[in-house]
């Protein structure tokens, strides 16, 4: 299945892109950085946001688009450019009837890492291990849009057959939590 | 010049629109308010507000949209859902190369009521005479997107000629001034 994360954002808006194959193993897609100049007003800036989205869905055709859930708690400074960026992708999904889920980012680091208090570092590594990626070539936003959309993959629950009959990926994927677990 | 103000929100965005004269008199041309129900999903809702609102600037044709401008720090609870009613705004305006003003409240405030402090009842009240509504009759989410559309119809600022040359709709608006005024 085909997952599509965002991590919305109104000057960074990162957008990761994976396969989740029947045995739990993740494949990248495709991962880029939406970036819109600070320069423009906010509608413009909004309108393309919302053109580059709409490429990236229509062109690898996700089949769940997930997003970070937004409190507005949190980063007062940023949170009003964020729910608006979060907004365009929920309507791009909605508007050609793809599924949306939200997560906390509590949730993806735990689901990514083993532990919802994992750092950027922890998260970036494990992504980076799960994909087969080359090392520190992501940017932040990249990084967490990935991290989304593995979130999404293993909504059900990590993978829970015995250790004896884990397939290659899934072995890969326990050795790089307990990796991660270690360095945490 | 026909303007469209919106004032934002996702569970009420009330959309009101007029007709600026050149004489600086204002004209109901429709006033409505989109509601989108609380049970559906987040994405669902959005795009509901998305697809009325595109309908209704399709068929009104403004040439200026103007938006409440959204603080952070103000009604932390629903300011998300507000600032994402807004951003589908500024989407469907900047799509359409209608250029959007953003007008905060206490402007708005001060350009219909001549105070910036005005309470809701005043407001309503200055709307009501300018556009020539009856009493009573509208929710508040529509009164203050016409309001802003108001606002926007005058943000050059007030009438300035002098009194004798005043046309009959200038005169009425005066008089609403000061009416709200006294009533302040």
């Amino acid at each position: 299945m085909r997952i599509l994360g965002v991590d919305p954002g109104l000057t960074r808006c990162g957008v990761g892109i994976i396969d989740s194959l029947a045995d739990r193993s993740v494949r990248l897609v495709n991962v880029t950085v939406i970036t819109t100049d600070k320069d423009l007003e906010l509608p413009m800036r909004l309108l393309q946001l919302q053109k580059e989205l709409a490429l990236l869905i229509d062109e690898f055709q996700p089949a769940r688009i997930a997003v970070e859930r937004v409190f507005a708690q949190h980063n007062l400074r940023t949170v009003m450019g964020t729910a608006q960026a979060s907004a365009v992708a929920f309507v791009e999904a909605a508007s050609r009837g793809i599924p949306v889920d939200l997560h906390t980012p509590s949730e993806v680091k735990a689901s990514v890492t083993g532990t919802g208090r994992a750092n950027k570092v922890q998260v970036a590594s494990m992504v980076g291990r799960l994909l087969i990626l080359p090392e520190g070539k992501l940017l932040p936003d990249a990084t967490d849009a990935l991290a989304l959309a593995i979130c999404n993959a293993w909504r059900g629950g990590p993978v829970t057959t015995s250790p004896g009959a884990l397939t290659p990926a899934q072995q890969r994927w326990r050795e790089a939590e307990r990796q991660a677990k270690k360095r945490g």
